[in-house]
């Protein structure tokens, strides 16, 4: 059964990374929210109406009824996570939230901004995105991609989810970005196989099919 | 009255922007926690006992009594306002924790990242932490970091702190960026009224002094 979350929009953009962590987050939650289709290529998001929502020019944005904006993926899904605390995503115990947290940062920073930094500067349909690219910047960070997997690798030898024995907002991100590794242009590591095991086992939830 | 957690220790690394997060945090919680001071410059964030605990080579860590270590400082954060709520730095109701994530997230990835960049891409000194240097993303990051500064004077024309009428960790993320403008080369903005009316209200409080 899923719960449709009345008093609120959602201004989404397809299978980008970001909206596609909050789209994942909220089927984890048996939740759905009305959408509002942003497309991103046309630059849309860049558009008078949109940039009065949110000035970042970003999508995913979660549009309350009284106007209130929550922009930011992440704080879209701690207000999620506020309201609707089951199945708890970003952690129960003060500990917890601070482990789940660390590691959804880890991902974060290591994983999808690298991925995304190699599509943005070296990708040809990213050019009218980000302005200027800076192709070398691009090549240094597709290397940065690799590293970090390595090193998620042999952390995943022992465990069977990103933060521990439970699924959480940090497997969300680690997901988006593996599968963002192909407008990256970074090779899909197949010989690191507890990464491809627990890659395998995140694609293969409902959520994220 | 300062409370001093016992407990735990705060691997801390002097005045670098991550390092100086959780040390005003504290201050502000009027909290102290025992410290290990780790050389960033001399690379001993690298060596294989602090790697060990921190496998991102990256201060701050809080290691627990029992050695469990939460890295990243947001981490760090929230774990400190999870077990001492007050003052509250992280927002109260679910819309309030929402928004001010929100806004330490803008700060963090279009204020603190961009400086940051400019920093660690463009400064001598900082050729031995970032590897390669690639100048052309540092002087595209000093021009972002100056179209934010611009976005934020407008923001602050009609509200006291970043996220809204209460000082909050945001704020914390925006002073430390702004504070380290002259590492990144980028010229203070004198210009931009609001922005330096607030920076001058933050750097008055004792916790930032």
């Amino acid at each position: 059964m899923v719960e449709m979350l009345g008093g609120m929009r959602l201004h989404d953009g397809g299978r980008a990374p970001n909206p596609r962590r909050v789209q994942i987050f909220l089927a984890e939650k048996g939740l759905d929210i009305e959408r509002v289709q942003v497309d991103i290529n046309t630059l849309e998001t860049q558009s008078p109406q949109f940039t009065a929502k949110n000035p970042m020019q970003r999508v995913p944005v979660l549009e309350l009824e009284d106007g209130t904006v929550i922009a930011e993926t992440v704080a879209i899904c701690r207000y999620l996570e506020e309201i609707r605390p089951d199945p708890p995503l970003m952690g129960v115990t003060a500990l917890d939230k601070a482990l789940v947290e660390m590691w959804q940062r880890r991902m974060e920073l290591n994983f999808l901004l690298p991925v995304a930094f190699a599509f943005r500067h070296l990708h040809p349909g990213a050019a009218h995105l980000e302005i200027p690219q800076v192709a070398e910047w691009g090549t240094v960070n597709q290397g940065k991609a690799r590293e970090f997997m390595e090193f998620l690798d042999r952390e995943l030898q022992n465990r069977e989810f990103i933060a521990g024995d439970k699924f959480t907002i940090a497997d969300i991100t680690g997901i988006v970005s593996y599968q963002f590794l192909k407008p990256g242009r970074i090779a899909y590591p197949d010989d690191l196989q507890h990464l491809t095991r627990w890659a395998r086992q995140i694609v293969a939830r409902p959520s994220v099919a």
